[in-house]
């Protein structure tokens, strides 16, 4: 059944949030009306500050996440939340151990939260979290904290989505550190030790400060991702992560970074959504020129791989526009 | 400097190792003959019968392998071996470690092992690979071993471009079965337990056999993934994986199954070169076509993902062709 979507979207920057539930749910399928929803939500969309949150489970993820909503709360903005985190709380269709906590935010008409599978041979937050975040920010959502688990490939694409990356760590994990060393330490804007009382702490973040060789090859005016300790469950450190954020943020605007990050990020989801419209036109082909058919003639060895690419692509271009 | 193909190819078809190396360079990397090599070689190949082996690292793929190129080549055949393993002796400029059986093959004219770099995003086997492939198939290999080390997605990877895919695992690696099982169960035709004399090989294989749920679900005349025990670097049990792999390949020939491999093997080959010609265009656009006028007015909240995505494809069809 077709949705009015300008009624939707309406709603949602109201601060409905079942408009906002609805919104994500007809982005998120294929469904018949994601274009629609994706042409209305554009003039309204650029106002959100993106935080991504990611590190190894047990650092403190969704605790984390739970209070920089608090303090952002605190601050009067309107917040929304994307899990794409399988561990987390937040994900999943129901919340899982940390119930209280949440709790507190769900009766919050300040804030939206939404949790997504992961999905996708790619690991999940390219396809649907892109257009989930707008959804967020066109319904007027002032900062939109994107959990995801740190695993690899997830993390440089979250780093992708983001304004600002946040790492986070904890003491006793360093075999994590270690492991994650390739990839997490590229991606930080901020980095966060959690569990900043247990014992370990301080020689985590001079491991970390070590390991991120702070200073090297640095130019005067770059920006130096600080290290914040944190008791997330006591709120402790907290509002030094959100002064992290802002100061971020401002260098960011400052220097022209904001910007190129988001067109950076718009140019690969522009990318991606018309890759995958050719794939797709690919599958509609005329018999003569599908994909199997030019297989056949590979296999027969009547035709090489490139020459039957060049066909296909020909397709394309003749049926597509 | 243009070589000349055609001698190129000839040299190749009669076993000149340095002709093969020649032809393998030209089609790893972007060389501007690429093209004419695929060519030339797509009337010469369909003759090799393909068979990836994959397995954790410290299962004994490389002597695995080493030990069936010694069983074919008392069977008269010849044989290319393709290490994608940054492990394995075979692969990187030097042989490590496994010097003296590697040596063993080196001399012999009927052998011919390229090692390969992992590379690109989507793990390394899927570029190049099939192209090396097809440069050992048009050079006269009867029998293509395409040694992968296993982790996730490679395994996925290496069963697409395999005719028959061997999974290794090893006694006392248990840890390392339950990790693999989500993938490396799915894509196995047959499995050896190498290392067989040491303590827990009945136990692994008993393990294996329960995980497969061989029989469960399978109709008659299904393929049964049979389990055979080795030692690879006594060369005992090897025959038995021959004789395996020789049943495979009758019974896929028997049902048809063979062919269809090789046609999804090239259809998915042909696409992902016509996706990559396709990426490669959006970079050739006219400036006001391009992807980074498209992603500013993203960005400005004037054109959404979509139709973005729309003008990049239409930008490409009138372009392209």
């Amino acid at each position: 059944m077709a949705v009015d979507v300008q009624e939707l979207v309406a709603q949602a920057r109201q601060g409905r949030p079942r408009a906002v539930a609805r919104l994500i749910s007809l982005v998120e399928g294929a469904s018949g009306q994601l274009r629609e929803v994706m042409a209305a939500l554009a003039p309204l969309t650029g106002g959100a500050y993106v935080v991504g949150l990611t590190g190894a489970p047990g650092v403190g993820k969704s605790t984390s996440t739970s209070a920089l909503v608090t303090a952002y709360r605190k601050r009067g903005k309107r917040v929304g939340v994307l899990a794409v985190d399988p561990s987390s709380p937040f994900s999943g269709g129901a919340l899982l151990g940390d119930r209280v906590r949440m709790g507190e935010h769900a009766s919050d008409p300040g804030v939206y939260i939404r949790s997504m599978a992961t999905r996708g041979h790619l690991g999940g937050l390219a396809w649907a979290a892109p257009q989930a975040i707008r959804v967020l920010d066109a319904a007027g959502c002032e900062v939109i904290l994107v959990e995801t688990v740190g695993v690899g490939q997830s993390e440089v694409e979250i780093a992708a989505q983001a304004d600002t990356s946040v790492v986070l760590l904890a003491p006793g994990m360093g075999d994590g550190i270690q492991a994650a060393k390739a990839g997490i330490l590229e991606i930080g804007d901020v980095y966060v030790v959690n569990k900043a009382d247990r014992d370990g702490a301080d020689a985590t973040a001079r491991e970390l400060n070590h390991m991120l060789g702070l200073g090297e090859g640095r130019k005067p005016g770059d920006w130096r991702p600080p290290i914040v300790k944190t008791v997330a469950a006591r709120a402790e450190g907290v509002d030094e992560v959100v002064e992290a954020l802002e100061k971020h943020r401002a260098w960011m605007e400052e220097h022209g970074v904001l910007d190129a990050r988001r067109r950076r990020r718009a140019a690969l989801e522009v990318e991606n959504i018309a890759v995958t419209a050719l794939r797709e036109r690919i599958g509609d082909l005329p018999a003569d020129q599908r994909l199997d058919a030019l297989a056949e003639r590979v296999v027969r060895g009547t035709l090489d791989p490139y020459a039957a690419a060049d066909e296909l692509i020909a397709g394309l271009t003749e049926n597509g526009g």
